[in-house]
This record gives C-alpha cells, sequence and structure tokens, in this order.
C-alpha cells in the first residue's frame, strides 16, 4: 500500500531513502558509503547515459579510457596537502602481494592522468582542438554519504578539451553547456534549471569560470545537476600542456573540463518523485508502459502479451506485469517505481475491446479501444514527457521569490529559491548567507541567460539551501 | 612507410607493439601495468561492447553495478591465501585520511559482492531465474603487464545468473555460449574459434565446467577469447543462494558466470592484422570508410565532404582525410589503423566521375562511379566482414593438423595447433604438454561442438601454445 511510503511533507529525506530502496533503485554496499545499483536504477542510468553520449559525440568529442590507479605524486603536484593522505583520497598501499615502492590514488578524477597525455599528444595547432571524455567510476571519501547524491564511489563521465584561443574554448564550453547539459535535462529528463556563473569562492579551484546548472527538488532545495568549467591557461600551466602556433612559436593551450554523475539519478527522483513514489520522464524511463491483467485469465494474459508486443515493435519498452499479488498491490508497486504509463486489462475490457490507461503524473485515467492503441500510446509518452517539463518548471518559478535584500533571501531559501540583484549581495552578503546554510548557487542575467563575466552589470543572484 | 611496423614473421610480439603504438590505440599509464586506451582503441571497445550488450540483454539479462570497493574479508572466505595480500590484489589500506580498521581490495572480479546480493534478493522459486550482468573495470596484479592482453586493471563485463534448476543454468549457458559470444565472434568480429570444455586442470576455481572458445593468432599461438561457467550449486553453497521451491522447501539455486574483456581487442589486433598494420572488421570498425583526397584542391575537398556526408547519412561510419602529410603517407597511416575501405579521390577523377576503392584486407583496388557509390559501399562492407570470417578459418585450419600421439602435438604446437584424441592424451599427457610450455585449449565433439561433459566418449583435445 502507498503508505508504505512516508510522505514528502513529513521527512523529505526519508521518503527519498524509502523510494531508493521500495523502487529497487539502489543498495548500500558492503563497504561504508559504496553504492549497489540495482537494474531498475542501473536502467535509468543507461539510457541518461546514452542521451548524453549522443549530444557528446554530436559535438566531435572522443571517448577514451585512462586508469583507475594514480602515483600519488600526481597529486602532490597540485596539492596543498603536504603530510598524510587527502581526506578525499582512498590509496592503494600494497599490490602483487607486497607494501608498494610508490602508493596509488584510486582516481578521485583522471584530471591529473588527462592532462599528462594531453601534454603528450598535443605538438602543434593541427592537433587542436582535442576533445576527450572519459565515462568511468571515481571514488571520493564521503563522511555523510547517501545513495546516489554522495557516495564514495560514483559514475560519470568527465571532459577534458584543449583549444588554441581563449575564443574557441569558450564557444566549445557553451556548446558543451547548451547542446549537451541543458538540452539534455530539458528533453531528456523534463529537468528545467537555472542556468549561470558560480560565484567566485563557489568556482571550481583553477577555473576562470564555472558554469552550472541548478536544479529545484521537491523539498524546494538547489542540486547542481552538472558543470562545465573554463580553465583559461591555468590547467594547461601545471601540465605544461603547449603547442607549436602557426608562425611555429610556443603557445599554452586553453582547456575546458564538464562533468555529469550518477547525481543526476538522485536529481530525477527528487525533482519529480511525489508521495506515491518514482515519476520517471519516458525517455530515461527503462520501462515506458506496463500492462496489468486485472486477473491472471488465459486470454486477458494473451491479450496483454499481444499488446505489449505490438508496443515493442514500435520501439516502446512495455514490459507485462505477470504478477500474483493482488491487482491493487501491482498497481502500487509500478506507481512507486514511477513507470510513466500504466495499461489495466480485465476480461470486461477484453469484451468490450477496450483498456484503461493511466497516466503516472496526473493519475488521468483514459478509456481507449484496444484496436490503434500504438499510436495512442506513444502520442501519449510524448504529451506526459512535455507536461512533466512544464509542472517542473512551474513548481520552479512557483517557489522563487524575487527579494531585495539578503535577509529576505535567507528567510525565502527556508523554502526555494530566492532570487536578487548580485549587487546587493556581494561578498559580505555571501558571508552572510553561508553562515545561514544557504548559498549562491549561480549568478544569471535578468534574462535567465549565462553571464560571460560575473563581473557583467545586473546579474541576479539565484540563492538557496543546496544538496 | 610501411617498414616502420616490424613484420610479422621477424619478431611477432614486437608487431604487436608496434601497431598497439602507430595505430594509436593505447598508451602505457604512468602506474606500471595500467593502460590508457586512445580513442581509436576504445572506439573498437565501444562497438565490441554495443554488439556484446544487446546480445546479453536479449538472453534476459539486466545489467547493474556493483562497488569497486570491496572489504578484504570477503576474500578470505573463500581464500587459501592467509597470510598476507593475495599477489593479485590492489589493496586500499587509507582512506578519509586515515588508515581504515578493515582494508579494501579493488575488484579482481565482482563475484563475492554479487554472490551475496543475490542470496539476499531471492527468496522463492518465483525470483528465478535471476540473470544479472554488469560493465566494469577490475585490477589484477600483473608481472608481465601487455595492453590489451594482460594489463594490471582491464574492462569487461562479467555475468552471473541464478536458476532453479541444473537443466536451466545449463540451458541458459548455453545460450550465453552460442548466442550471445560465438554470435558476437563470427558476425561482429570475424573470428572463428575452437568452441568446446576446459580439462579440469585448466577449468576456473568452483566450476562443474568451463566452456571456452579459443582462438587462433597469427603467429599461431591461441587466445582465450570468452568464457562461461557452469557453477552448480558450488557457488551457491558458499554464498547461500537459496530458495524455496513451489512446495515451500529449502533448495540451492545454481548458478553461471561468464565474461569478455578488452582482451578481444588483443585477439583482434593479432587474429586479423598484418605486415601493414591493424585489420578491424567493418561492424567493430570506429571508421569503416576513409575518404582521402589526393591533393589538397578545394573541388576535391569538396566531393569528398558530400561523400562523406551522403554515407554518413546511409549509416556508414566514414571520414575525410584533411591532413596535409604526403598522399602516399596518409595510405599507409590509414593501412595501420586497419580501415577496412578507403576511397581514393584526385582530380582527375572528379572528372571522370569516378573514385578508387580500396579493400584493406585484399589490397583490391575498383574504379567505380561516383554516383550511386553508397549501395556500392555499403556492400562491400559485408562483403569485407564476411570475408575476413573465411580467411581466418581458412588460416585456422590450414594451421590445425590432426595428430596421434603427445609427442606429435607437442611438435606441431611449434606452428600451430594440434588435434588428437583426448583419450591419447590424459592426465599424464597434458602433463607432458604443460612442460612444454603447451596446454590443452579445449575438448571438443568430433563434430566441433562443445560437449556436455569431459568425459564424454571421442572427444579430441585442441592442442597450442597460448596467451
Amino acid at each position: 500500500m502507498a503508505g508504505a511510503l512516508t510522505p514528502q511533507s513529513e521527512d523529505f529525506p526519508r521518503w527519498y531513502q524509502d523510494v531508493v530502496a521500495k523502487a529497487e533503485m539502489a543498495d548500500n554496499g558492503p563497504a561504508r558509503g559504496t553504492m549497489v545499483i540495482r537494474p531498475y536504477g542501473y536502467g535509468i542510468w543507461e539510457l541518461m547515459q546514452s542521451e548524453l553520449d549522443r549530444r557528446i559525440k554530436a559535438t566531435g568529442a572522443e571517448n577514451a579510457y585512462f586508469p583507475l590507479l594514480i602515483p600519488l605524486g600526481y597529486f602532490a603536484r597540485e596539492a596543498e596537502h603536504v603530510e598524510g593522505f587527502s581526506p578525499e583520497l582512498a590509496v592503494v598501499t600494497h599490490g602483487g602481494g607486497e607494501e608498494l615502492a610508490e602508493a596509488l590514488v584510486v582516481r578521485p578524477t583522471s584530471e591529473t592522468v588527462i592532462g599528462e597525455f594531453m601534454a603528450k599528444w598535443i605538438q602543434s595547432h593541427r592537433d587542436l582542438p582535442l576533445k576527450l571524455n572519459q565515462w568511468a567510476n571515481v571514488v571520493r571519501w564521503e563522511l555523510r554519504p547517501r545513495l546516489f547524491l554522495r557516495s564514495a564511489e560514483f559514475l560519470w563521465q568527465e571532459g577534458h578539451t584543449a583549444h588554441a584561443s581563449h575564443d574557441d574554448a569558450l564557444e566549445y564550453l557553451m556548446r558543451i553547456h547548451l547542446e549537451v547539459y541543458n538540452d539534455f535535462l530539458i528533453n531528456a529528463m523534463s529537468a528545467p534549471g537555472y542556468l549561470g556563473l558560480k560565484t567566485p569562492r563557489e568556482r571550481f579551484a583553477g577555473a576562470i569560470n564555472s558554469l552550472t546548472i541548478e536544479g529545484m527538488m521537491r523539498d524546494g532545495k538547489a542540486l547542481q545537476m552538472v558543470t562545465s568549467h573554463d580553465l583559461g591557461q591555468n590547467f594547461a600551466r601545471v601540465f605544461e600542456i603547449g603547442f607549436q602556433n602557426e608562425d611555429g612559436q610556443s603557445e599554452l593551450c586553453h582547456t575546458t573540463s564538464w562533468g555529469a554523475s550518477t547525481r543526476l539519478v538522485g536529481g530525477l527522483i527528487m525533482m519529480h518523485g511525489d508521495d506515491q513514489g518514482l515519476v520517471v520522464p519516458p525517455r530515461v524511463a527503462p520501462i515506458q508502459v506496463v500492462v496489468i491483467p486485472v486477473r491472471e485469465e488465459p486470454e486477458v494474459l494473451a491479450a496483454a502479451e499481444r499488446l505489449v508486443a505490438e508496443l515493442t515493435g514500435a520501439g516502446v519498452r512495455a514490459v507485462v506485469d505477470r504478477g500474483r499479488a493482488s491487482f491493487g498491490r501491482r498497481v502500487t508497486d509500478w506507481e512507486i517505481k514511477g513507470v510513466p504509463l500504466r495499461i489495466e486489462l480485465g476480461a470486461r475490457d477484453l469484451a468490450a475491446g477496450q483498456v484503461t490507461l493511466v497516466r503516472r503524473d496526473t493519475s488521468d485515467k483514459l478509456t481507449r479501444p484496444l484496436g490503434g492503441l500504438v499510436g495512442e500510446v506513444t502520442s501519449l509518452l510524448e504529451r506526459v514527457q512535455a507536461d512533466l517539463l512544464v509542472a517542473a518548471a512551474a513548481r520552479r518559478d512557483e517557489r522563487t521569490v524575487d527579494v531585495e535584500s539578503v535577509e529576505e533571501a535567507l528567510e525565502a531559501a527556508q523554502s526555494g529559491f530566492a532570487r536578487l540583484p548580485w549587487a546587493v549581495v556581494g561578498e559580505a552578503g555571501e558571508d552572510r548567507l553561508n553562515a545561514g546554510a544557504v548559498s549562491v548557487r549561480c549568478l544569471s542575467r535578468p534574462d535567465g541567460t549565462v553571464p560571460s563575466d560575473v563581473n557583467e552589470p545586473d546579474l541576479l543572484a539565484v540563492v538557496a539551501r543546496s544538496y
């Protein structure tokens, strides 16, 4: 029964935990902070990956794979951590049955190794731009782990590119941010966000600018969905990534980096989910349609199988529920899993040549003739995809308040986002916000677009509590 | 020039190393035995993955993801290694900035964790069969690392399934071995192998039977391409993977496991490559067609771009070579990369409305009209795919000798494979073969099919040196 889930309004973190468990998304792994991603959760991630990967490749980036284990010395290069190991790192000290001469770090990112190889592979301006992407696991020690949101190991993609000019780097970075990330969020995840720049203190270390997309979760908190960094020549300077320009002179490259992780699965749960469970947008739903026979009757089961075969043939991800639990229980279970559309089919429906379609997002029930259902279903899935975006945008707008002062922003951020002139906030205002567990999530232009610089006039600060 | 590669006949391992480097397949990583898979090598792996993944999913298995780091205690469970760490393992002793209470192992396989979670997820016969697959990286310390063939870290898939009966487990295992692995090798990799069972001493520890497909490399040695294991109830016993049967009684499951890794990339190089470099079968070729303008002339370049646009539109992976090196040098470079088809286009060709097509596998040159080339190219790619299989099978058959005694087998295995009655070999014969650095690669029926048992009468032993 639905009562199995803690209501969101009662205890949101508890609701999240319940959904992750009961929708069979993930389990805790045996080592602290690690995560077992179960088939249903992994199915969502696979679809996200394929949607992102297609867009990444369309920008001309190529996938590659760099080693998991990195000599500790690579981290000393840029490290302030002189003694002991950085608390974030998992360190391999033994291999081949003995203690290693130099300890190896389980990569927290591949940045250092990719930097080294970029330096090796790039000689001339003809080798530029070099656009690499990697899909991999990374490990960062976590003191307060939470499935998908903060896990000691997570899956992600990290892109790293090198360019001959800052203009070229910036142009490419904007393509990644808009044509890859924002397009993916809008069109695959139905997840509208606030786009903008991070403030200097929230910026990625070493970046000239960090671009972000901030999504609003259903508890009114922000989740950073993706980030893209303009590293200027800083990274190239450290890793000596240089090239000979057309005049035969040596120059440093301009580099970018950008990433998205399994955190997006957590974002999907918290942006669309409700008290009945998950709500998965059709384009990233491993199961888009479940056909539920009301009772276990041979003709009904046969009709259900035929319907699923037709849907599958038309490219719809559909299954028959052949479970033996009560009809009501099965409906509840599929609601928890957030399958976008369910089709209920009983003996009486079959006799009348009709079925009942139920939308997960709105609970709307539609009675439709069994014949010609495939076209109906595919267009309904498109409708659900679009409506989820509209609903999420409406919630975001409703819970975003325009305010005039830092005090008002602090107040408003208790239940949603606040927006106010960045000029009103400044460094001192950011201190006060941070003291109240609130932060500037991004700086945007009044029309919502991404500024080219944090010093542009008239920027607005979007302010919220965050994950 | 082609002379840049060591000829296979002169020094095969050196040839392999040259090809991996010059075709830009992979580099050594900074930590000993680790590997950087460059975009061209990774592109081949991605296509292999997608071909395998599609077939794995068609058998009903679902992908999931289990943690990289596993408590050391999990390995003690089944370990004979009581003191110190097993030489194969990379061990994390520090995390979160301090020494860990219990060390963590970087997974050499996920077997132990998957076993634990299978035991947790399976309660009743209704939960069976449970069919899981994982795509991931694993680490096994290597004393003599070699890119793709033996690297400390490699990428692979490992499948693990649990069944209510041994018959069901075996039936599924045969589907994996034949419909997934062998079908992939034959139809995607053009890589014919010998199918059979491992002898008891070559069998995976704990398995009742290990199924293998052994490919012949161009130096006459064998490479184990894939393996699939019937674990009977042994694995279920260790991990307590049980279920309630239909009568409400407790039973142990019957399990299987099966895997394929980036080793396949090494197999592809060594099975098809020649003195000019790689030869990549079209279905796993990141670039299937390269269009090479003879000189850098605007009309020729424009025609080349148009041609590639047409080919791409028809689903062919095609690129234009816009490099500035000499025509001959560019041809040689694409030969090293093993692109199946190259199209040469010069101003004179353009004027005559024709192009020259060159097959990488046979060096055959064909002059064809520029119009209607797309259909010609797609059917030619199919032809290349099929011919590569025929050529590999012919080489395999030519270098496989039927012999009568272990002595003759030892002799024949110096340059290829030997085949003789398993009854003639036996345990003692296996000792003598092993002493001569030769092993029984598999036991097959006289008709080449996989026996159900190593004790079946009339089995043949396929014998060779191996990687």
